[in-house]
Parts: structure tokens; C-alpha cells; sequence
């Protein structure tokens, strides 16, 4: 083999990591791979590809000495332990200088530990999210790094060209120092996270109250992907509705079991939202019906104790119409809460982030990617420090035209016995942040009463107490 | 002063220690308090009380030396670092079998790192929070101890005097080793959140669709109190609405601004709940509702850029009738998430705690007391490892009741246009929770088609994987 003339280490070969060192390949840039399984070496060779410019290995000094001056090695392994184990394995091979790109999604903490850490050590660390799944690794990825602004220049046209284009655009940036990328890529989840959550409702809605079959739920939502709704999830839940079961007679969908796994990116954008006190209610509710789909056993149970009723008579067009606005705004409402938290994040972690660039990086190749993105883009360049979507000009006349279909499908479902807790999220979500006033001056009240917390007034300046009752 | 007689040592005589320290001088134990400030240990000395029993100092080596063996002192201090300074400042003075109890909200790891460390001191250590606010600490709170059960036999007379009595019975009980009582408190206050919300979403809905004045919800609520409603909050919630403003002609509840602040406690419960993947959506939307509402400024902007419908035309007594029911289920609906959090962190980290016992000692002295909680001990005496309230024989038919109702007000807020975020969460809770059936085999089949993250059947064992599309 060559010495030295590789431009681009790969670490850990499992089908991410092979299909991004295949892509890296493609955009002739020499890549090599390394993995302590050499069943996963051997087997990135009978891929499809550009072939000659790839290599593996599953020995680490021959890896090493791949690797072109300063190393660029990125780890696509499950966040964690392994994470660290990597890096203590590479750092006594590495040279000052050299570049580990963290492909996973770690915890923007250990990232901000693992790159103060490697700092010291003249190795510079990067927490790159990538999003995309499989295919998008292989195809274009949206790849969201952090890290060092100098370091990224050597990277950068590497993930330029492997990554996702939209209108020619790379879906990758430089978002921030640190852990900026990683966070970036947890909300991202989060927000993914949301829109699931909303797309399973709107399925539901529609099957119960119209008992719609799998393929007119396939229509309704490959028709809606070709407008506004335009989108990877909905284009691939058009997708999963017209699924053959290979091992029935029937289709994919109704065999598949309703408990929902996760790996922890929503539940921590939820928790980390609530460290910086910021509302992500539609993410918050996801990551609790995905708890709830696990209590399967449960439900059951619970279903024969109480009666439910039969969904509503309604008129089938009118409520496909309500349930597309339905969908349009709460996905507004998912992108909404996500930025706002990131917005949050950048000041308190000083990520410094330009929330034009993330709508702009996320537009193409990642799993939340959608129509809306440019628009979310647009308002972000009119007005760099917008304090929330729902305030953005272009948006108002959006949100305000879906409002009224938005109301009457939750009251809807509600008066059907048919759960909508995303959209009932998105919409009070939406209620409370429009309300000039809300009801917790009771609260306020309560508080100073029980506990002498005191409160503040609306017609002078100051804290008061009040000894109630008396 | 007499040496080494006194029963009980108190540190922190601000509102809550002071009361805290009569309330045990009251049960003829004689108390000694301790403060820096030596304004707080004269304060002490002008209350009212039993003040032969009672005497304080700013001076530690005449506190500790007051005590008897083994010494048994109370922090009532703010939680956080000043916990640790207290007791670094305590320990040179202490001997082997000396109890320190921490009755702040301390969150419920410190208290396993400092249990641990003083455990190696041979110095017992207690979380134990305390509930009741200040009034509560002077006649008789609901106490939270968690520590070494043997130890506990030390404090058990003066917490069982100093404890509120529900028909007699002391709401106090040692709940299990180490930090359960803090984390018993902990959710206690999670609960609380949610159902401080749930008040405020009643009256607000009230007032906005029937226009009530503050003496009429006072009345209403004065009513429910002496029902099935009976409880602390709705109680207080009644004597808010007859508050005089001091400082104007009107109500002081009118005066009151709208943002509600908070101390962590909910957030912990909220964010704690997620790591256990247990689903509390109604204490979730009840801490994201206190962080949109510190967003008045940007709610007023919001407020102008969008229409809002007219409450809808309803009976008065009717929607009185229905806002009843809705309050009902769902301070239910709190308390099933809350309990459900309970038992499995009981499991998660060895508190092997009695369900019926935690709702005993909340009948009586803390914020979340209620009639409830009568039946709600029963519910758990008849069934030791009850899954979720939700499942208890005696509540199906209490639960089932209110349904029509909750979900007719849900459906009437959503067009109405009036926030209801906490009675939305909790009804889709509900209806999530008694479904069999949940639409996540829709989520199921995105990650597996974006993500290859594989799925389960309805109709075979095994984990699957499909190529969609192919």
C-alpha cells in the first residue's frame, strides 16, 4: 500500500460508516477505513463504488500511516464509552495537528470534554452530527459540525462535496466552536422527533375516523409531499403506507408492532430544553408517546376498562383538508420550538450559531428536510436574532390561514376519543405564546400564598407579598 | 444556658426554619436554633410559641454543645452549595451517630453524594422534605424522610409530633434508604406544578367564556372545595379570588403579573421522569407553561400578529358543570403520572417505597392534600404493585364518569381558542394510555426505513428489518 497519501480516515465500518467512506470515495477523495472487525474491512470491498480510491484495514498502525498529514479521521461508532475508547486508541499514533471528527451523536457535553481534552494534546476535535440515515450517508448527508474555525478549513472541502446539495448548496457548515455541531444535530432529532409524533396522529386521525385503507393514506400523503407539505418524512410515510408484507398477504404497516424505541436525542433536547427554560411542548409529548407505545401490556388492560366513543361523523374531503393544515402548522410548530431552543443554546454555550445557516444545511439530505426549510432560511436572514418563527413575517400569514382548521381537529378528535397529543401541544403551544395574558398570575398567587414567594404587579414596579386571607 | 438537653437542632432561621423550630417547641421537645444572622436568632425570640422550650444562636460551638446524643439538627437553609457549607461547618463539632437532616428541596443525587460522605464521618444523613410552606411548618407539614431506617428511629417522635394528622395519623413516614424522601418530594412538587396549571387553565377558561367575575369564581371554587375538588390548592385558589388589593379599589388577583417564576423542583421531576421513560406529559406542559409565560413580552408582540376567535357561546352552568369534571380527572390524571414516576424510580434505584404510605402522608399538611388522596392509599393497599391509578378498580368508574365532559371541554377550549394545555395533556394521556392500539407503528416503520433501526411484529417473534421502497 501507499503511505501517507490518504486524505480521509474512517473509523468503525458498520453501514453508516461504509456507506460515508464510499461517498467520500465517489467524490475522489482517497478514504480509509479502519475497523477492529475484519469482516466489516473485507466487506467494504465488495460494495459498489469507487473502489480505487478506497482501502481498509482492520490494523491500526496501517491505518495510521494511510493517512495524509493533518490526519482527518472521523469515528461513526455508537455514542459513549466506545467514543472514548477510540480516541485513547488513535492518540498515541496521532501527530499535532491531526483531526478527530466525532460522526455520532454524543452528548454536546462529552464533546466539549473530549475536545478541551484533545486540545491539550494538539489535536483538534470536531462533533459532527450526520444526518441522513444509511442512505443519506451514501448519497449526501446533512453533516452539522463544531470545532475549531481554523482546523475546519482542512475538512471542509471534503464534507462540501460529500454532503447533500441543495440548489447546489452544501447541507454542511461550520456552525460553531465546541460542541456546536452536536447540539445542533441533538435538536435536529428533537425536532424529528416532533414531526413523527405528528405524522403517526395525522395517520391515525384519518384511518379511524374515515377508516381509510393503507393505499388512500399512501395517496393522501404522496399527494401532500408534492405541496407545502413537501417532506422526507412524508415522502416516506407514503412510502411505508404502500409497503407489501413480504412474510403476509397483506402490508408492512399493519404488522409492524406500536411500541416505538429511541436512542436519547429527543429525550435530551426535552431535558436540555428545560435546563435553559424553553418550551418545546411538541418534542416533550414525542419523547413521552414513545414512552407510552412501550407500556403496551398496560394499554391493553386499560383499554378494556373504559369505554371510548365512536369517532364523529365528518365529511371525508373536509377532514383530509383539516388534517394537511393541521400537519403544515404543527410541523411549523416543531421547527418553531427547535430553533427557539437553539437560539437559547447559542448564547448560553456561546455557540455564537446563525440560525439562517441551520435552516439552510438542514434543507437537503437530513431527515427533518422539507419545503419549509428555505422559507425558515429566508426569515432567519431578514432578521438574524428573530426571537421565535411564529413571529417571522412570513410566517404569520402561514400560521394564521391553518389556525381555524387546526382548532376544529383537535376538538375533533377530542370529542372522538382519538388521542392528538402533538398537535394538542403544537396548538396550545401556539395559544399560550400568542396570549398577552395568561392565567398564571393564579399561579403567582398560589405560590405567594402557600410559600411567601412573592410576585410582581402590572401597574408598579417591584416585589410584593401578601399575607392572603387576612 | 443548660447544656447537651436540647432534643432538636435547627440551622436556618429564616421563615421556614423559624416555624419549623415552634412547631417543635409547640410538642414540647426543646429545640435550639442556629443562624448566622444574628438578626434572624433574636427574630426567633419575638414569635409567639411555646418559647421556654425554644432558644437560638448565631454562635455554632453553644448550638452544638446544646444538643443531646446522638444530636439530631435540621438544615432548613436554600439547596445547593450552602447545604455542603453547612454541613463542611458543622462536621469538625459532630460525633459518631449524630443525624444531620437536610429538609431542603435538595435534589436527590446530592443527597445520595453527601449520605455516602458523611457515612464514612459515622454521621447519619436524612433527606426529608418538608411541604406545607410556611404556615405548614408552623402547625404541621407533611415530611419526606429518607436515610437509615435505624437512625430514623431517633427523629420519628419529634417528626410524628411536629406532623400534620389526617384523622389522627401523622403524615410522616420513613419512605426508604438514602434520597428516597427527596425524591418522593421531589415528584410531590412535579405534581404540584401540574396541578397549579391545571387551576389556572380552569379559571382562565371560565373567565374568558362566561366572563366571571372574581366573586363568582370564588364561589365556584369555595364550592368545589367542600366537594369532591376538596383540596389545598383549590381551597387557597378560592381565598385568592376574595383577596382585596392593599395598594388599589380591586382584586389583587387582577394585579398580578402573569409570569410565574419557578425553583427547579417540577423541571427535576420532568427531566428525571424521561430518564426513568416514564410518560408525565401533564407536569411537562405544566413547566413549559411557566416558561412561556416569562416570555410576556414576546407573548404581547405575538398577540397583535394573529386573530383569535370569540369564545364560543356555552351554558353557564353547563360549562361550570364541565369544568368541575375536567379539574377532577385530571388533578386525577397528575397524580397517575406522578405515582407511575414513583413506583419505577422505587425499582431504579432500591427505594423500595409503599405507594399507599406516600399518599397517606399526603392527606393532610402539604400543597398537593386532597380528598383524593383517601382513596387513592386505599387503591394502593388493595393492589401493592398497581401499574398506573388509571388501572385501580375504584377509580375506573370516577374516571370514566368525567370523560364526555373533559373531552367536551378540550374540544370547546381548541375552538374557543383559549389555552388548555395541562387538561389537553392529561386527556391524551388518557386516551393514549387506554388505547391498545397507538399509531407508533407508523414511527416504527420510519426508523426502520430511514434508519434501518429494525421493528417488531404483531404476529411473530423476532426484530425485523424491510428495504422500503424495493
Amino acid at each position: 500500500m501507499e503511505h501517507k497519501n490518504y486524505d480521509f480516515g474512517l473509523v468503525g465500518l458498520g453501514v453508516m460508516g461504509r456507506n460515508f467512506i464510499l461517498n467520500v470515495a465517489d467524490n475522489n477523495f482517497k478514504a480509509y477505513g479502519y475497523d477492529l472487525d475484519q469482516e466489516k474491512v473485507d466487506a467494504l470491498k465488495t460494495e459498489g463504488g469507487n473502489l480505487e480510491k478506497v482501502d481498509a484495514s482492520s490494523d491500526i498502525t496501517t491505518f495510521i500511516n494511510a493517512l495524509s498529514a493533518p490526519r482527518k479521521i472521523m469515528l461513526l461508532v455508537p455514542a459513549g464509552k466506545i467514543v472514548d475508547q477510540v480516541i485513547e486508541s488513535l492518540l498515541p499514533h496521532l501527530d499535532q495537528g491531526d483531526i478527530i471528527i466525532d460522526g455520532g451523536n454524543s452528548f454536546f457535553t462529552d464533546t466539549d470534554r473530549r475536545e478541551a481534552y484533545l486540545k491539550e494534546k494538539g489535536i483538534n476535535f470536531f462533533g459532527a452530527g450526520v444526518s441522513g440515515g444509511a442512505e443519506g450517508a451514501r448519497k449526501g448527508p446533512s453533516i452539522m459540525p463544531g470545532g475549531d474555525a481554523e482546523a475546519y478549513t482542512h475538512i471542509k472541502p471534503i464534507f462540501e462535496a460529500v454532503a447533500a446539495k441543495f440548489k447546489g448548496e452544501p447541507c454542511v457548515a461550520h456552525l460553531g466552536p465546541k460542541s456546536a455541531g452536536n447540539y445542533v444535530k441533538m435538536v435536529h432529532n428533537g425536532i424529528e422527533y416532533g414531526m413523527m409524533q405528528l405524522t403517526s396522529e395525522i395517520y391515525d386521525l384519518l384511518k379511524k375516523s374515515l377508516g381509510l385503507s393503507n393505499d388512500e393514506l399512501h395517496q393522501i400523503f404522496d399527494r401532500w409531499n408534492k405541496d407545502r407539505l413537501q417532506s422526507f418524512l412524508v415522502e416516506i410515510t407514503a412510502e411505508i403506507f404502500a409497503q407489501k408484507d413480504d412474510l403476509g398477504d397483506g402490508d408492512l404497516v399493519d404488522m409492524i408492532l406500536d411500541k416505538a424505541k429511541q436512542k436519547g436525542t429527543g429525550k435530551w433536547t426535552s431535558q436540555n430544553a428545560m435546563d435553559l427554560g424553553i418550551p418545546v411542548p411538541t418534542i416533550d409529548v414525542a419523547v413521552s408517546m414513545r414512552e407510552i407505545s412501550a407500556l403496551k401490556e398496560e394499554r391493553i388492560v386499560a383499554d378494556k376498562l373504559y369505554s371510548r366513543p365512536e369517532p364523529q361523523e365528518i365529511d371525508k374531503d373536509k377532514l383530509i383538508a383539516m388534517a394537511e393544515k393541521s400537519l403544515y402548522f404543527s410541523f411549523i410548530a416543531a421547527y418553531a420550538q427547535g430553533l427557539h431552543q437553539l437560539a437559547d443554546a447559542s448564547k448560553e454555550y456561546e455557540y455564537d450559531l446563525d440560525m439562517s445557516v441551520i435552516a439552510k444545511i438542514w434543507r437537503a439530505g437530513c431527515i427533518i428536510r422539507s419545503g419549509l426549510l428555505d422559507a425558515i432560511s429566508e426569515a432567519y436572514i431578514t432578521d438574524k436574532s428573530l426571537p421565535n418563527l411564529l413571529l417571522a413575517p412570513a410566517f404569520v400569514p402561514k400560521v394564521q390561514e391553518t389556525m381555524a382548521s387546526v382548532r376544529e381537529t383537535v376538538a375533533y378528535a377530542a370529542m372522538s376519543g382519538i388521542p392528538v397529543p402533538g398537535l394538542s401541544a403544537s396548538l396550545n403551544y401556539f395559544e399560550a405564546y400568542t396570549s398577552s395574558h395568561l392565567p398564571l398570575n393564579l399561579i403567582q398567587a398560589q405560590r405567594d400564598n402557600f410559600g411567601s414567594h412573592t410576585y410582581e404587579r402590572i401597574d408598579r414596579e417591584g416585589i410584593f407579598h401578601t399575607e392572603w386571607g387576612k
